[in-house]
């Protein structure tokens, strides 16, 4: 439902509607102008024509000395939701399981079931403080497992993964020679230290994105960095579906790299101080929360709420949230992104208190 | 092999090697001017962000007019590649079978391929100058026939579907409850007058791109007309894929409508003389090719030629074609494509005369 209350939400300020957007991790600060122009020129440049599948050889290397990997590890996608139905595609289009811990971002269940494959969930809890239980993995993690879903920092409830619990996870997936797709595209900008699963071992694989770190949602352009052989796979795939992601596209995320401290560093207090901001708001009400540990996003619980219903409900008040169902069984959960300015983040939240009482 | 063999080109070029790229049909001519200038003040204007699956209203609104169909008809796509594999994707992942006439497009039976899908080719031959037997169509479709995929023109022969021919495949498969898909990306800049798909029947899909027509293929942007439920499915693969076409690039497809005639016309012209060079050199080989009535490609057949240890040899004389093979049971054969300046063209194909005693 969360892409529902998306096209509804673009649908309305079609029709001359203000909304504030709370539902969709989109950031409002606009690309930085240097990576703009960095694209601006290269287009200029003729950087239009087809070009490798796998990425810009430049950016490759780029990413791979900050990863510390070679070039041949790092394959460039069309955002990070290529990158992962890529993935789910090789590894379970011929059938098997995924497991999924809970809350998730809602595109893993939807690309599994377009897929046919079985999915698993691993429910965790605000009152476990979202802590994956290592020992409930072991026990999902069967022979027809292909792969296991973790997002550090989560979304929607924006928790950095305990180092030792990420410790045990990697190893009950090598002892039970699973596969990890660690989705990690907030973590550059999160507040708090997160370990990558590069940290632990690398043959499982890491998902990552320029849209997050530096406000480049809609050029679509993330990376996978994973064995040769699955990188070559990928590769392969993008020849027969997407070609390549734009080179003036790959050419104005190399830019964003050089200018990654600064922007980074901007980009994260931001939304420290919109953190602060919405937490500050909802200690005052009767809902509960944790504190976010990264960006974007507030994962409020209401005692008897039905999110669906309150979300499209909220709609016609100019708000648009994301229903905790669409992160699995978390009827009484609503997400909210902080991508949108301050005082939209009080107006909204006023909304929705008033909309809760 | 034949993206094997354009991994290879890109990769001598990068060693400083000049390709003479007869492999791919990527327009040497620049994208327009104006087409640069509208994605940057798109971009200027904070058009980076996520947008609607489906692509922008207003681009998928002066398609539809052109095509003399609903908006909802209309979804946008990163390149005709991605909407052939969404639809293939859609209509094949539960099985069943695609009928192929050959030669064909590479990416048609890799992507049945990828997807587990049976494929039945239909051969075409020179000899008949390329007509499909209707006759062997309608016996190769059955009941788990999902798909026939037309090209029209072909890539890699350049002939443009009888008229008469087309009606009758139409037939075929209206009576026998198949669906097709015509690709029909050279459409608009053919020398010959050309049928689309639209023209017989709104049941079928059709899939065009803005690669060829507006020298844009590095901008992966094409789009799909086909029934309102085939639309919003494919919407929906979007969503879990892609998200959306950069909304700049569609801006920039929006200007590349506007200035359709003009550019349409010059790129005619430019394909049409180069048309007449290359075969005007071949008739003066003892090879066999029949004339192309659309770019960009002549498809030349060399008695006893084994084409693919041919191309493979040709990159160390600074050449790239695609060996007969990589369209399927044409070992003689290599296509060229005709998206370099004359005088590469010249230089090219006396290397491959060259080559070839």
């Amino acid at each position: 439902m969360l892409y529902e209350i998306s096209e509804k939400a673009i649908q309305l300020e079609n029709e001359g509607k203000k909304i504030i957007k709370f539902n969709l991790g989109d950031p409002d600060q606009p690309t930085p102008n240097e990576i703009i122009d960095a694209a601006f020129e290269a287009m200029k440049q003729g950087k239009t024509k087809y070009s490798s599948s796998g990425g810009e050889r430049k950016l490759r290397e780029e990413l791979a000395s900050i990863h510390n990997v070679s070039p041949d590890n790092v394959i460039i996608t069309a955002g990070s939701k290529w990158a992962i139905f890529s993935i789910m595609f090789l590894f379970l289009k011929n059938g098997g399981n995924v497991v999924i811990p809970t809350p998730h971002w809602t595109s893993y269940e939807l690309t599994a079931r377009s897929l046919g494959a079985e999915t698993r969930f691993l429910k965790t809890t605000i009152d476990s403080n979202w802590k994956i239980d290592v020992e409930k993995l072991r026990d999902l993690i069967d022979q027809e497992t292909r792969l296991v879903i973790l997002n550090n920092p989560n979304n929607p409830t924006s928790k950095v993964a305990d180092e030792k619990v990420l410790e045990e996870i990697v190893q009950t997936a090598n002892s039970k020679g699973t596969t990890i797709l660690s989705d990690e595209v907030y973590s550059d900008i999160s507040f708090a230290k997160t370990k990558s699963i590069l940290d632990f071992d690398n043959d499982h694989i890491l998902v990552k994105s320029f849209s997050k770190t530096f406000a480049m949602t809609g050029w679509r352009i993330g990376y996978v960095i994973g064995k040769k052989e699955l990188a070559e796979k990928i590769l392969k795939l993008n020849q027969i579906t997407l070609t390549n992601v734009p080179v003036f596209v790959q050419q104005a995320a190399i830019k964003a790299l050089e200018l990654r401290q600064e922007i980074v560093d901007e980009i994260r207090e931001d939304y420290r101080r919109r953190a602060d901001l919405a937490c500050n708001i909802l200690s005052k009400t009767r809902m509960r929360f944790s504190i976010p540990e990264a960006p974007f996003y507030v994962f409020p619980k209401h005692d008897g709420l039905n999110s669906e219903s309150f979300a499209l409900d909220l709609l016609d008040s100019g708000v648009a949230i994301a229903p905790g169902t669409a992160f699995g069984d978390y009827r009484e959960y609503f997400r909210i992104a902080l991508t949108v300015p301050e005082e939209e983040i009080e107006l909204g939240l006023k909304k929705i208190c008033e909309a809760l009482q």
